[in-house]
């Protein structure tokens, strides 16, 4: 059987995230239902990184073997007309038997969007958090570039499942900013259960003049939570870019 | 009393437009009722224009002469309070007596977003009109820049509310293209039923080929709704700019 990995995009509002849950709505069963529907396949996609509930994914990946009579450049289309509009397939493709879309993935980007001015915009509910606070961007740029390199990211880790280890390298963590709209983008090669949340988080404290930025690699050495700032809410967060040695997925502009 | 304008920003999706109406939510009336809660004071605003049901407001203004105990500067916080998170108040301020939203305005601005692209995108649902077919830009360019100048608008009005003139002056009229976004933006002294959207649709139609930008003079003079383009769906239309001889509001970055 031919082994399929579908490009996908999807608002994550709606949903507990991506990984199938027994009582809760999740992408993966979504899509699933969707190719058993398109196919008669009965699959268990495998995918690239559990999103949280209600965390969007710019790009993101899944794959399974499975037979189709649809030509697989024909199966986004087939696809999306079962699916809801808040989850869409862009691309399908075969790849080697090997590929898995979770182990297979050498690099992750996710994007957390701050909405930073004294009144609400509706334009950026469920896309950015928003955040009436003044801050001093310096103070944000610098904090984010601490987390640069590999290091203990056990200080911005939720307690949740545990993982074998607490280190992990990050490529790039910046922020840029365009009027009221701010931009955090941080790429790594894993990722801990909320802790982009937790980064930025921290980062905004850092321009709220409540941690400073020097002090965050002694927050990481510190591996201890409450050190570091509040875990943001999850509309803020998207998976914006994803690395394998077959194919790069950058957000489509 | 004081006459207090309210700039507005609202997502139109789950509202008939503006307007209040006796059988469907809309957005005059969500705003009187969270005033009425928040001052007291039932009041009955006037509104720069009635926007159709699903049409967006980047920004928007609606006035009325009403009493509160709330200073001015602080009545946007107040009445977001009671509002849902698709409409929020951006400012108040108290204007000139004889100021009133709809009539005082000199210019409006609307930008039509079309998401053109092979495959659909969660991130534009009803944001932008999805549009997946092959468009020649250089024609869709030209097509829309045809639409400047005073002309008898006609053939791009939709049956509806009478007017006493089709006669509408159009300051812009252009399109831009970033990746798969396609915005059109027209601002013009007035606009007639469902006109921008008509507009929309006849540049798209150039770009198709099925209409030459260079007929348009031809299907204005016309004043035949039959030989313009569709008339496009709401979710891709916003106001995007209001000028007044007091003030000008335009869309927040």
């Amino acid at each position: 059987m031919p082994n399929i990995v579908l490009f996908l995009s999807y608002i994550g509002t709606a949903y507990h995230g991506w990984q199938f849950q027994q009582n809760a709505l999740t992408v993966q069963e979504v899509l699933q239902d969707a190719i058993l529907k398109t196919t008669g396949q009965r699959v268990s996609l495998s995918g690239c990184g559990r999103t949280d509930a209600g965390v969007h994914a710019r790009v993101y990946a899944a794959n399974a073997k499975f037979e189709t009579s649809i030509p697989v450049d024909r199966l986004p289309l087939a696809l999306n007309a079962r699916l809801p509009d808040d989850i869409a397939v862009r691309e399908a493709r075969i790849v080697p038997d090997g590929f898995d879309s979770r182990f297979s993935c050498r690099r992750k980007e996710y994007t957390y969007t701050v909405y930073n001015s004294r009144m609400k915009d509706p334009f950026y509910t469920d896309r950015a958090c928003f955040f009436p606070y003044k801050l001093d961007m310096d103070a944000v740029c610098r904090a984010a570039r601490m987390f640069e390199g590999t290091h203990d990211f056990k200080s911005v880790q939720s307690a949740g499942s545990p993982v074998k280890s607490t280190v992990r390298t990050i490529y790039h963590c910046y922020v840029t900013r365009s009027g009221d709209l701010l931009e955090l983008r941080v790429e790594g090669n894993g990722f801990l259960y909320n802790m982009v949340r937790a980064i930025t988080g921290t980062v905004l404290y850092a321009g709220l003049g409540k941690i400073a930025p020097e002090d965050i690699p002694v927050i990481l050495d510190s591996r201890d939570r409450s050190l570091s700032g509040p875990t943001l809410p999850p509309c803020g967060l998207r998976l914006s870019r994803l690395v394998y040695d077959e194919f790069t997925l950058e957000s489509p502009v």
